[in-house]
């Protein structure tokens, strides 16, 4: 039994003072005021516990990436170094790709589900973004991989999976043919849906909402806009209280600060999930032009040439964590833009960033709190939401000696 | 002395039940639990009593437009058949005009505000919508008189007015040259700013709001929307939380009721003002085609043809009030439907259609709420909001016998 010690452990309804939270076995335990004689405690008075982040949204990061790689070492890297940026559990996250490639990768991630061992975050599954998603709202999407709903390819997805429950969340477009039946399927198996890359009608969505539409995915971005005549995918997440809304990572590029913070005010906080869409860019593996970075990523080999608009080039090793993590912008760095934005409250931060995205994806029941009998996935921050150090499953992961 | 008695009286902090308000040359009094021997009683037993409606955006109604005709008859003719609508006073609203124009307006809406008898709702003064607006976003507007800001036409009509305070709000695009320079003009002269029918930036909005910009005319419309990375004057408007939202009447045409619950939702209520915009549209000396109702108005002498896209005609005498009344929505009826859109509490309706604007423009120390020494605007209503009779400045109108 390991007692760690903090000024507050936040938990949904409470914030638990100067107290002792017991962590055997990988689980949290009660919290405690005083702790037994010889005990094994660690002493981080001065900081605050919370929840770790469960990222719905992420393709790949730093050395590894599902997007570009689906084997198991790929997503190994990812979970490898997730922590150092306050991850303590995602969702795989494909685009529209090959189905062979996606297939590949729900066994992978299956493997790993029930494989994983004290090696950093904990992947929690699949959320498939695509292949059913509207071409015309692409994105950085591939055109061709853009599908109509089709109940065979969707049978072959299930079955790749090793038991129910791989597939967590999908991506999709409620406009296309087919749309209602894949929804009404994903539900029956137990998938929840995010309307995205979509130019779906606020009717549309109204119309198929009941059969089990929950939020969409990176709000704002790649969706038919909001207009007061025709209020699109966005002006609809905007309106129905019941829609979660999901936020890619806060730059102020994709999404401008002023347009997140009216949705926070707008929104109830339970319907808010952040995520990142990082993709592990070094991981490429075809040219890609990075538009809001003004930079071309060039594969070569084990290394990544990175080539600015006025043709200066660096040349990273793209195994090396310390050297492409700087690549995107992280989840802690993220969560920190956003604080400085809207100025939630520390439950706030919890609620968006754990407590949502844990019972979006349905796995609250072990993740998103700290309740004991829980994973125990949790940050030890200061007040300026630095990060000391990230507990996944009881094991502590700090990079170096520097603070996140 | 008139004591109208009722069930409920709306104060902005409080609501009196089972009170007499007294009412004496034109004022209302105190609310008393008891009148005197022979006291004249109107017994309204049943109803509530809010106060009138003020319409800060009306060009015309029924047989009187100020937009087609800024005579001071034309004016009368909206003073005496608004008070049938809900309305106890306006302004008397312009477009982008000719000057001359402008200023014969300003000239008859002065000698009215100092000569208005019993004669219905009161004139409050003119709200000039342009002509300082922004042609790519004029809308109904005469393009012609679409100018930049202009300080010596700007002289010309605030000379045109007997004293100052006629002109009580201005319409203006704050991103064409001189708008700074116009706006502290403005507000030196006691004018409220509109930004409307423009196609500002959040960041002009931004940075001219300390200036004076107060609101939005016709929010959503005649206006550059909302993007997630350009807010827009719509987005500002969302963002800015003292950023005052004028909607036009609400026929869900123009704009979605989806659209208003939103703004509803976000802004405070402090921050809205209902308005009808109406055009007294029977009163057109040119052809029009109305877009929504898809009917083309054509004036001949005393009368209007209405000619619908099938080529079936009617013809109406635009001076009876019976005969033009339907052809657009009244401010009670547009009420009616933002009751049923977003269920707003009596309180908030009054806020929205009294309180609000009469603070908006600046006439709050004697309109806008029913406290002892103000002016006797009130509607007695029944809880469907149907009105039985609206008081002018004390003195009762009823249409006919039906309820309005």
């Amino acid at each position: 039994m390991l007692y760690v010690k903090c000024d507050q452990i936040y938990f949904p309804n409470q914030i638990i003072k100067h107290g002792y939270l017991e962590v055997e076995n990988g689980k949290c335990g009660r919290v405690v005021d005083d702790v037994p004689l010889n005990a094994e405690v660690v002493d981080y008075t001065g900081s605050i516990i919370i929840p770790g982040f469960i990222d719905q949204h992420i393709h790949g990061w730093g050395t590894g990436s599902f997007g570009s790689d689906k084997s198991i070492a790929s997503i190994k890297e990812m979970k490898k170094n997730l922590p150092y940026e306050g991850v303590t559990s995602f969702l795989a996250t494909s685009g529209a790709e090959p189905i062979e490639e996606l297939i590949e990768g729900i066994r992978n991630v299956s493997w790993l589900v029930k494989n994983q061992k004290d090696d950093g975050a904990t992947v929690l599954g699949v959320h498939l973004e695509g292949p059913f998603i509207n071409k015309e709202f692409k994105g950085m999407q591939r055109e061709e991989c853009c599908i109509n709903p089709n109940m065979a390819i969707m049978d072959q997805l299930l079955k790749a999976q090793s038991s129910p429950g791989i597939i967590k969340l999908m991506t999709m477009a409620p406009e296309l043919d087919g749309a209602k039946e894949m929804i009404i399927k994903c539900h029956e198996n137990g998938i929840q849906i995010n309307i995205g890359h979509s130019g779906a009608t606020f009717e549309c969505i109204r119309d198929l909402k009941e059969y089990g539409l929950g939020g969409v995915t990176h709000m704002f971005s790649g969706m038919s806009g909001f207009h007061h005549r025709e209020l699109g995918v966005a002006g609809s997440a905007m309106y129905f209280d019941d829609l979660n809304c999901e936020f890619a990572k806060q730059t102020g590029n994709t999404v401008k600060q002023e347009a997140f913070a009216i949705v926070w005010k707008l929104k109830n906080k339970d319907k808010i999930c952040m995520s990142t869409d990082c993709g592990g860019i070094a991981q490429t593996n075809k040219e890609r032009y990075h538009y809001i970075r003004k930079e071309t990523f060039i594969p070569d080999g084990d290394y990544l040439i990175i080539r600015k608009d006025d043709g200066t080039e660096t040349r990273i090793d793209k195994h090396n964590y310390a050297e492409v993590r700087d690549l995107e912008l992280s989840y802690i760095k993220s969560i920190r833009n956003m604080i400085e934005n809207v100025h939630p409250s520390i439950h706030e931060v919890v609620k968006v960033t754990a407590e949502n995205p844990a019972k979006y994806i349905n796995v609250y029941d072990r993740k998103g709190s700290l309740e004991e009998g829980k994973d125990a996935d949790f940050l030890v921050i200061d007040k300026d939401f630095n990060i000391k150090v990230t507990y996944c499953m009881g094991k502590p992961y700090v990079y170096e000696v520097d603070y996140v």
